[in-house]
């Protein structure tokens, strides 16, 4: 899959992928800077196209597929960004789902056009279900949510806005969160081309560590289970293979995040910079409060990866 | 005071202070569409500087005062604009606030550079204690919050941004909060100057209905005293004689917005936006809520003032 992540490619998706999203979000207060103790931006992309980065991802990965039929697993962000990708370009789109997903998810895939297939997950695997629906409907495209090149070609439009903003010395750090790792595969990519002086920094939560461990090892660790942190947009056993070569060559750390330091950084960015974030989203004012000493007084730009979070989990976390 | 207020103005301070705000955030979402049955744009002010569209009021007031020394009696928005517009200008800025007014506000404007004087509203008005204050400090100036020229035209060039946005025929109606007036003033101004077809409708409690009254009645109707709605910025006696000269010209109709439908905005502006607002912010929405059949399938802007707001209020009503 690396060699079709071409420069040539990547400057494609550039020029072409800007008409079909929205740009982030820039955004720095002086009550935050003050919090944190450095010069802080954040990158927000809560108000992009569904809510959060995977719109990128989504519609970059469909707009090049032939096939009239989608289906997805997710039941979380990359879901959304599937199903509303599909109907702007005008195909079908079927989202398996944990019979146990919040239904303001399931209702927003459907006002997105696309169609709920619930699953027990109790009775098989995801990709049990995937695979058994794929045999269905052999036309079908499967949209993987982050171990492809159109995705992190998709994603590094985020990273490619976020140097161009600050040019080649106008940062220290970009801070990013790691799931399967497709949003900072594509930060890194894009740094790669424009910005090789700025320092990509990951931002994991320590309870979901496989990333960490991984860049310890020098090989793709996988955890046993999905880990139970509130970061839900990172429950992944591991990063893709694809995502994994990008960022053992790309980055040099990843901060792991307690989830103390999560919520307070849900917090920080409700009560210093008037956003609503998803937790995932906070994992990265999270790594800054996890290690202040590593960015104090630094140029950092924290990715806010998107803004989808039920309303009782957000209370609950902002409530402490 | 209407004197002052001339084109050549209001076209000055749109040249000078874009330099010192934050544009206005443009965001629109297929959700909120379909939650309101309309065709749907939040100007948001919540990422402006100080988390609300206050700051360009306060900074445009202030940077043509000579006086070394500034004070106000806002708890809420103005003072924290004030106080931070006073740190930029190099000033001296107290805010004589309720003794009563939330720890967070009074820490911002500390924060931003202002001392904080508590008084005792249940010894003394507001204004007693600014008189008494500015007895013993001759030198310094008072900042009123909505009731002047300069603070109609800081004000104004969000309306300003507004109509160059959608142009002269890209909207049916802009939605705006009424508090003291100031905001909607300025929004009635730019809109005079660029887009004169356009209706500007106002968005009111019903609970603290002054400027609807007024504007039924022909004359300025002022409460007996403060209304208790949510909606915190707005819990005025009346609109500015200077507000209520243009409102009386530039509005045809106010929405009087019951709580509950106050709250419901704050919730859809939530799950449907992504967007963490204060309830006086949520009153645009509020007004589309209140009175569906008037803006069903419009072209509608709605201001969204700010997002200060305490933990405990936000949750409580988030909660319902």
């Amino acid at each position: 899959m690396r060699e079709q992540l071409t420069e040539e490619y990547v400057r494609r998706v550039w020029e072409e992928l800007p008409r079909f999203v929205k740009p982030t979000t820039f955004q720095s207060t002086m009550l935050l800077n003050k919090a944190l103790g450095a010069e802080v931006t954040l990158a927000v992309e809560t108000m992009q196209v569904t809510g959060s980065f995977k719109f990128r991802a989504a519609y970059n990965l469909l707009r090049e597929v032939e096939q009239d039929e989608v289906v997805t697993t997710s039941s979380g962000n990359f879901g959304q960004a599937v199903a509303y990708a599909c109907m702007l370009l005008g195909k079908k789109c079927t989202v398996l789902m944990p019979a146990n997903s919040s239904r303001s998810k399931q209702d927003n895939i459907r006002t997105y056009g696309g169609e709920v297939k619930l699953i027990d997950t109790s009775k098989g695997s995801r990709s049990l279900y995937t695979t058994e629906w794929l045999n269905h409907h052999p036309d079908a495209f499967y949209a993987p949510p982050y171990d492809h090149y159109r995705v992190v070609a998709g994603n590094s439009s985020l990273g490619k806005e976020i140097f161009v903003h600050f040019g080649r010395d106008g940062l220290d750090h970009v801070l990013c969160p790691i799931g399967g790792g497709g949003l900072i595969s594509g930060i890194v990519t894009a740094r790669d081309l424009l910005a090789p002086g700025i320092e990509v920094v990951g931002a994991e939560p320590l309870l979901g560590n496989d990333a960490a461990r991984s860049l310890r090892a020098g090989h793709l660790v996988s955890l046993e289970a999905e880990p139970a942190t509130m970061a839900d947009g990172t429950r992944t056993l591991s990063v893709g293979n694809l995502n994994w070569e990008i960022i053992r060559e790309g980055l040099r750390r990843i901060v792991e995040v307690p989830e103390e330091n999560i919520a307070e950084g849900l917090r920080l960015l409700y009560s210093r910079a008037n956003l609503k974030v998803e937790p995932t989203a906070a994992l990265t004012v999270g790594a800054m409060l996890t290690q202040p000493d590593a960015f104090r007084g630094k140029r950092v730009c924290l990715v806010v990866s998107g803004g989808n979070v039920d309303l009782d989990t957000y209370v609950k976390v902002l409530a402490g």
